[in-house]
């Protein structure tokens, strides 16, 4: 198979279509996200394979949810149930504030247990990617993100991580015991600047530093994401800096996962690691430029012509 | 304070601009939807004063909640969290079909408790009304509803109950046993035709028939309501079936909460029950010819323009 | 020239896209709307000139109707000021009901006087048509529209009346007086039932005698409309029934005056008024089977097609 | 493989969200449509395998048209270009009226050529399905139809078709020769009454004179679609009226593939035709009550469920 | 009682929901606007007690203004007619302009008068309210708000007015001979610079200039607001200028009301007037960055996590 | 009569009304483009009468731009058919990026030919207004524009040509060499920076340069137009800057467009082409701030306001 292999939650959402609160707003758009659905998409929309594993509530929302993943021609393992799909409501209060609301306790996801990846599946991916949300999800979630990079780093996979903090589902407490656990089985760690910060449980430090300082948890290299300030990497070739690109920020809502997929596909088409995150940076410009998590992802071809005349006619 | 006392919860909804299951749909709508909130406003705009007691999230859906409850100018008594704000899902797949979603386990109002109700409240009601649905919510919303109830009746304040049964909440069998255990207790007793049957357990037997079994479980009267087809009321003055008005019916949801607040308004005004129960059948009409469970609810003004011309310029 | 001639207000119009009292819809349509703009766009559709003569506020709602009567190829003669641009207000509380609010009191179109219409513009058409909306204006358009009546007069062209009355703008008593007065000057005068009634101020009698009891008022003929029950037609021929077609009604607006356009157009085709009548009864069966007052109003084209299959591809 | 085998054109469709002609509508919706491509959708919903063979334009529309086929979990054969995606664009002009307009001469799907079905793929389908609407697009696309139906009709698989007249694509002349010309290659063919009459060139004959009719010209079954009024089956078992099932008519397009769809699912799940036909007449009264050609198609359980209570809650 | 008291016409208000001029727009919004009821909705947000007193039509129009102050919480002394609720169009033609119509001459809240405040009322607020905007709707409300500011004075309430010149109500003559003769019996007077240039009926001078020169007309203090440049306070404490904040201005109607709002609060609060207009400038840039006047006032809350992390998930 | 002759096609428009790719928008906007008849506006809209010379489809398409065409007040002269009328699809998948999909190959305009201005039409016209659109619709359409320019030529009218290269109607060989066939007669043509330079086949030189080596191509006058950076005109009085005007860029398609008919208006009011430019900027600068190529051309008033305050109230 080679490719992308993925697994966590994917919840239907609910984003308005006007700024202001809900009370306020007109309108509303449905459509799905979850972190490693984004990634996955990303890596596919670049001309990988990618395969995405989790459970879905046996319901309307969760047919949403498949619809959308199949439309973007990715190889699916999802059980249904038990429980319902989770849902998310985002909103925008004033311009330049976003909000998430979460209606996920219970939800299919949180069962998630090791058998839901079928034998030889983790052992045929050439990336494994996990983020901290599924761990949060519940102890069988947990399970399962370590059974599957276990099984990857047996088979000589590589494992990917994204912190991916939700202070929401769990403690800062609890997601730094668990997410330092598993960094040294871990490849590659992508964090923001306040995930590096929470894990490090430190003052403020300058993202060189923060980058080194998660080296040293573990893991074989970090990239510590800093938003439009771009992202810092470093490896065992150094501790680079990956400038962000110019981009009208319409919905920054997956920037992290965009750039985490554009920087697996690099990996995938044998670069190095800072090249890699340089294309993760150049897929995450696209994609913020556009609403929705992962609805602005770039093929190739996009991403070429976004360098062009800006009026194609 | 005479007028009407209710509890139970409210939730946020989201529900779609077009017909079509919801992956295929474009927009929706937020709003805000309970049963006794439906009854209780159908009361305060026909006039008498309603007072609702409940628990919504701190969180922006239940500010969403609240926006429309004052708006509508109750007298509200409500608590904050612990836990999120309810939420309820419509659809429309098809032209005439309707199905909900729920996402409201472990929601607020599931811990509504008796104390909710401060001393006086309950006493100084002229009507207390209570449904099946907060019975459902969970041990403790179900104590709410049997210490209101009691109150009420050491009070002398009139007891009305709608049975209101929904199967994604409970078992039938759970259902009947605590609403047959509660009925002996209640001045009135609305059901629909399907709810009747479900307490009764019994085969297929006519409206009229069914209105008169109910009434041996216990209650004072009873109102059993058969949609388009209209209602039949049972009580110590015999057993009238109540017609339904023409309406073309836009959203069927709230119909039966209409019903009961139409019904519930006519016996502030000092009528009958049958007469009451026309009253909401007058109601109910004008409730499903808009748009959502309760912002059709009518006036007095607008139950007199029902009857002249259609066009007013 | 020959063709249509009128004269009268055009408003801007705001229409809910929903059903709903305006205070729960989420969204409205400004168009246009004007009973004689309705009958000359209706007229000029069919293939005949059509020349309206209007007062208009030198604002952009003025803009907004300027460009509609454009668009529709009449021939206007519009003077601007003094004064706003009147504004008219749609609602549907409820499926099947209907509310106007106007803002139109001291609008550009109240200040409407005789010389609006320069000279040899009256006595150049085939038909002049004029309502009692404009009569009911004020004292300066209703004797612009009693001037024009007599210039039309003198001048040999048909005179078309609609009684078109509008509660809001005057009283019952008032419209009597003012229209009973103009009746013997005109040709055809157009009535709903109600406004016969309320012109003959009866008891309760049926079309036929209502549309002989009003010939005897003075017009040369009489045609009163009865929604889907059709109309009736009472001129030198005879009393006779015009069948309404069938037809899903979209929106009632504006059904009276494609039914006088297309009576209108046809007698400029040279049809007798039965015939014309029932011209007029097919285009306002088109008419009120597409949103808005003019908007679906038909061409012969679409006249003829109506007859065809339902889905043309 | 199994399961059904079809090929043809899909477009883009753009399609006004408001009755009215385009110049007063206020906005429109994307999506595709395809006549095969709603009968391939149709009976992968019904739970049997579908295959999709077509050319789409190397563009966004061809992105748009693939991403809902991957959607609905079809096998896909898709080559791009040369020439653009078709494009559709549909009208109501007036409630009841449909107008659709094609931008689709010189699309990528009028090269198709008969090896865009790769060897074995047609051998190994249950059934092959396709329609006059292919034959219409030009001779490659006429000639791959007919090498469809040879190398099916030589692997022993079902042949389908349905005669799909489209006037704006050829003349009546056009279809009746190259129609005539298939018909006894085929095993069912479909054809509304307009289109039987077409096709037989006689006068006004009734539904169960048409099907035995058309079946003299040499299919081995024949069924005519007659809306709202159902259908008429026959084959060697007789003639028999299948009726249609009452539903709110949202959208009439695609009525005739989602019976032809739930025909042929029918005939995979092993029925006999009348049987299928009931099957296929359930499905199509699906499917009218959902706005879109394809959207509203019905699975085993929204079939199932249809029978049941109209609010599910 | 304490807190705010405040008086004032509020309309319904249509604005469109996409740029351009109101001919090209799709839809638009009913909402609500009045300079006075969005200070007394920022400084309920706020926390403090705000009574609105005002005359609605006794209209839809109306009934929609009541729904939206009612659950703002407010404390309302609202009569109906005379006469329409006014009613205000917004457009804004391009990207940055911005229009006003007003349909509101003729209005209820021209015919305010002194006992439209009961007696007690004015007596026991902290701060009255009352802006040039009224004074200008004719001659019974600006009595009844020299009335309101003389019972003020008597009771020792402070009393704070907003110049708000509107030059579609009035004449720049009439304005500043009324606002002249108020202002010695104010305690603080707000003004745009624009407004305090036309008070002075000077030449361009400075922000500070301005200030120190109104006061001099007499009241007890000055701020002089500046759009995004922010604003300068001039009272016994000397003239300072306080900072705009960073907004992405949204909808710029309403900025100076919620600058008075915030200002309010923060006297209600206890704090000196710069303090207080410092709350002031932070309230304004939270509602420009959302649409609507009002929509978007704060929270104590909302002021807080401005502060924080732009995504709260 | 004077004022502006031009000719071109238009065509139906589909606009997303979100940003992203087609698959992903939820509603679109039909409206029309056509670079000649949005010249045509500006010309108008600036008080100078304009006429537009053109074929359209006999369809609905066809009547939307004709509607749009008669509401901006032109003298039209428009063939129907044969074939349908173009249409073009626009995109904005990111922030700051456009697309356009055109479907107008075989459209009613390629077959527009001389003999579709009648006799005396140019001739009567004070400028003639071409462009490289109608060149590259096919010959007949290219013989069009030249015997039209022969016409104006020998009549004394001035001569406006718009370089307008369209890379998907043919190739930059065949562009360049008719363009540069006809600019010899020309008296001001008008190109972009990148149209300059594929006529010049040259390497980047800048837009001073660029302007003076397309005169020597023979035009009498050269505008090189740089979007945001301004414009650079060269006639016998030199070469000169005219710098853009601030504006927020809503919508760049017709900012060329708008820059050559406020030029052109210029022109005809007699300035000089310096000064006419500088109006043409003041002219694309307003344009671009509004949704649509033409909708948000200014009026005279309108580029007077432009300098006062933003919020007219
Ligand atoms: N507004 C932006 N413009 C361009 N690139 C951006 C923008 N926002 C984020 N990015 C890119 O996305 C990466 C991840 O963004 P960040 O905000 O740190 O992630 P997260 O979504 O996990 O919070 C950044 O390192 C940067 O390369
Ligand atoms: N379509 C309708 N037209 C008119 N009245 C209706 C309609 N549907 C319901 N009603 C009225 O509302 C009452 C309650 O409706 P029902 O559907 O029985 O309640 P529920 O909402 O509890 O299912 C009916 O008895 C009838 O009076
Ligand atoms: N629903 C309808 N279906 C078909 N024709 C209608 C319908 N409503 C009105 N019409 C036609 O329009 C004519 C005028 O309608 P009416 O309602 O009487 O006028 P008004 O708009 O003046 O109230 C009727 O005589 C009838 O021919
Ligand atoms: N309004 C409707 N209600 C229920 N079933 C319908 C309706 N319209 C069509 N059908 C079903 O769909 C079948 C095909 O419809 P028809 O209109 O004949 O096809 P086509 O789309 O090819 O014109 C009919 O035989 C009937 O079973
Ligand atoms: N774009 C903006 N960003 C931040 N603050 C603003 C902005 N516009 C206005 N404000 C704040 O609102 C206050 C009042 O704004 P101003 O435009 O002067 O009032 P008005 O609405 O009365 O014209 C300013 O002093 C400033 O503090
Ligand atoms: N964003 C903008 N702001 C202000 N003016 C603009 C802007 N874009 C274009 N213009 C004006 O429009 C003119 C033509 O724009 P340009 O983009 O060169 O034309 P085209 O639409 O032909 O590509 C420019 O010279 C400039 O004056």
């Amino acid at each position: 198979m080679g490719g992308l292999l993925t697994l966590g939650e994917a919840m239907v959402t609910f984003t308005p279509e006007q700024i202001g609160s809900l009370r306020h707003v007109r309108s509303l758009t449905a459509s799905m996200a979850g972190s490693e659905a984004t990634v996955a998409i990303a890596v596919r929309r670049l001309g990988h394979p990618a395969t995405w594993v989790s459970r879905l509530g046996d319901d309307e929302p969760g047919e949403l949810v498949l619809d959308r993943m199949r439309a973007e021609d990715l190889t699916l393992y999802v059980r249904r149930g038990p429980g319902p799909t989770g849902l998310m409501l985002k909103e925008s209060p004033r311009a330049g504030a976003r909000r998430a609301h979460y209606y996920r306790s219970g939800s299919a996801a949180a069962s998630l247990r090791p058998d839901d990846l079928p034998p030889g599946l983790v052992e045929s991916a050439a990336v494994l990617h996990v983020s901290g949300i599924t761990m949060a999800l519940g102890e069988s979630p947990r399970h399962t993100v370590r059974s599957a990079v276990d099984r990857a780093r047996a088979a000589g996979a590589m494992v990917s991580f994204d912190v991916n903090h939700r202070r929401r589902l769990w403690s800062a407490t609890d997601a730094r015991a668990h997410v330092t656990e598993l960094l040294p089985h871990v490849d590659i760690a992508f964090a923001s600047v306040s995930e590096a910060r929470l894990l490090l449980d430190g003052a403020t430090i300058n993202v060189h530093d923060l980058a080194d300082a998660l080296r040293e948890l573990g893991p074989g290299a970090v990239v510590v994401t800093d938003g439009p300030a771009g992202a810092v990497v470093a490896d065992d070739h150094g501790t680079v800096h990956i400038p962000a690109l110019a981009a009208t920020e319409i919905d920054p809502f997956g920037a992290g996962d965009a750039f985490v997929g554009g920087s697996i596909a690099g990996l995938l088409d044998g670069m190095k690691l800072a090249d890699a995150a340089a294309l993760g940076s150049a897929v995450a410009a696209q994609a913020v430029a556009a609403p929705g998590d992962w609805e602005g992802l770039p093929t190739r071809g996009e991403l070429a012509a976004a360098r062009e005349s800006d009026i194609d006619r």
